[in-house]
């Protein structure tokens, strides 16, 4: 009976990951008998028949935090809280604290549970493309070379060198799965440079207005949360022996261009929400994205079973069967 | 007038550079008028008559440390301390306190006074070829993935993430620079598993015998102790408006097999000294050198004017002029 510990289950992805778990049952062919879901503020409790679920609350950037998450040795540990990308660039101080002591502490708690009685739990590593800073070329490939440009990338990158070597050490079992961009993300409006990406679907498949701030022509890397989810679901399960020295990996994805995004959004929704969508060039945010990865060869994540939805129309129906069932489909 | 902190002054580049400093007497065309000298324990004072040496002494591990080589602002900062490979990986917890915590203490004592004043000192970091892991291509560039093998090159990566994105907030102006595997190191043999590389020439160039662990066929990336010198002091020269955010570059080397080695050595001293190499095989040692780095494309360090040794052979007349001007020379 497996005990999984989800640090960041309060978030949109933590909480879709407990529901995941909870309807799976079971991580490559283990029962799933025991659940942990940890964040600063309380995590939603999925309902769940057959698996012990424990909602605890606390602040990850004190050592003293992971230890106690420790002391009941979860099999299987999802770190996913981070402080994200923007707060970092704004309060320097709180991005280290969180997202790289944090995540050091997490590790160092591992390593003593190690030392004492030999407990090495799979550790799934939620990543971001943000450790990757141009000039990159169009195809991104496995061999290319970190160099964020950003805090939160930056905190990120150091995450995935301190898990392989973790790991390398045979302390923990590490995986660190590099995250496409989520879309749709479910929810309001936010003020991320990335926003529109979602934004644009889903304001107009809620009847909304929604502002294009770049040329259509825009270029990027996308997975639903569904496919996030199964991500994380599916790092856990990836056999020990199938890991290389290279434990952190880019996730597959759909390279799909903001044109790409509209003509799914009118296949799926027709033209009256397209016609929803305001096209106003922003040179700040043009400016951002222009550095922002358009597409990867995620050779090594391919190989190891991970799967990438299978076109951006998919992308916006697994928004409609998994967030809004509600909403009116086109024809 | 510069005032220079060379931080891990008492090894042999540390010292080495101090003397370089003492006699070049400038660094970018402006006065080095004040050197500060700092280890864990005394440097060597370099006889300088126009510039003010201090040496101090301390634990670079311990963030008030940092504080206090801060409080004069020194305007250039070389920071060159770190334990070695070999510790490094014998003592974990070491290993990470020197290496990535004294880097960070010191990079946070930095933008602690920028905050405070507007400091922003030039520092120079020197990384190592350690942080590259196989598989590497026969020449790797400099857009190749950092996946370091061992806790050092870890702990180095690391420091040139900090680095870097210091730079980019402006809290530092810093240029990482990885080092190519210095040879002929001075001195007495070591066990580093590198330790061949230098030793099948000092040794015979002293009249003593030497063994060779590999195949003459293995090659690697070199540059001599006044190559590494000349690289520290021209990154602390180098225009801040030349660096672009990568930051951190490998430096350019000679690349040259064993048997290149033993040639440069035929040509410098003669049959006499070759005949000293016993050739015996380590397989241990075999198998550590064949995950290693063969040879770079240094483009962007070239670009930035940094320059490598002309030959194998120029290493080994370097040697001789730099460190053992007492040997006889093969005519």
């Amino acid at each position: 009976m497996l005990h999984c510990l989800i640090i960041g289950a309060a978030g949109m992805l933590g909480d879709g990951l407990a529901k995941r778990l909870v309807k799976d049952g079971q991580i490559g062919g283990r029962k799933v008998g025991r659940m942990t879901l940890f964040d600063i503020v309380a995590a939603n409790t999925p309902s769940a028949e057959e698996i012990g679920v424990t909602v605890e609350t606390g602040d990850i950037s004190l050592p003293e935090t992971a230890t106690d998450l420790i002391a009941s040795r979860p099999d299987v540990i999802f770190h996913l809280a981070a402080i994200v990308s923007g707060e970092a660039e704004r309060d320097f101080e709180k991005g280290y604290r969180i997202n790289l002591d944090g995540t050091r502490h997490l590790f160092e708690a591992i390593r003593k549970a190690h030392e004492a009685d030999g407990y090495c739990p799979r550790v799934v590593f939620t990543s971001s493309l943000a450790v990757f800073g141009s000039p990159l070329p169009d195809v991104i490939g496995d061999d290319y070379i970190i160099t964020p440009r950003s805090s939160y990338g930056t905190q990120k990158a150091i995450g995935e060198l301190l898990l392989a070597d973790y790991s390398r050490r045979g302390f923990l079992d590490g995986i660190g799965i590099r995250l496409p961009t989520i879309c749709i993300r479910p929810g309001k409006p936010n003020a991320a440079a990335s926003g529109f990406f979602s934004g644009i679907l889903r304001e107009p498949l809620a009847g909304l207005p929604a502002t294009l701030p770049v040329d259509t022509s825009v270029r990027h890397w996308f997975a639903s949360p569904r496919a996030a989810i199964g991500f994380m679901a599916h790092a856990a399960a990836v056999s020990s022996e199938l890991l290389t020295e290279r434990r952190n990996m880019t996730m597959p994805g759909v390279s799909a261009t903001v044109a790409d995004e509209i003509e799914a959004l009118r296949t799926t929704a027709g033209e009256a929400a397209v016609a929803l969508i305001r096209h106003e060039k922003d040179p700040a945010i043009e400016a951002i994205i222009s550095t922002w990865p358009q597409a990867f060869d995620a050779g090594q994540a391919l190989s190891l079973g991970f799967e990438a939805d299978e076109s951006f129309e998919a992308i916006v129906r697994a928004y409609l069967e998994d967030y809004a069932p509600a909403v009116e489909r086109a024809s």
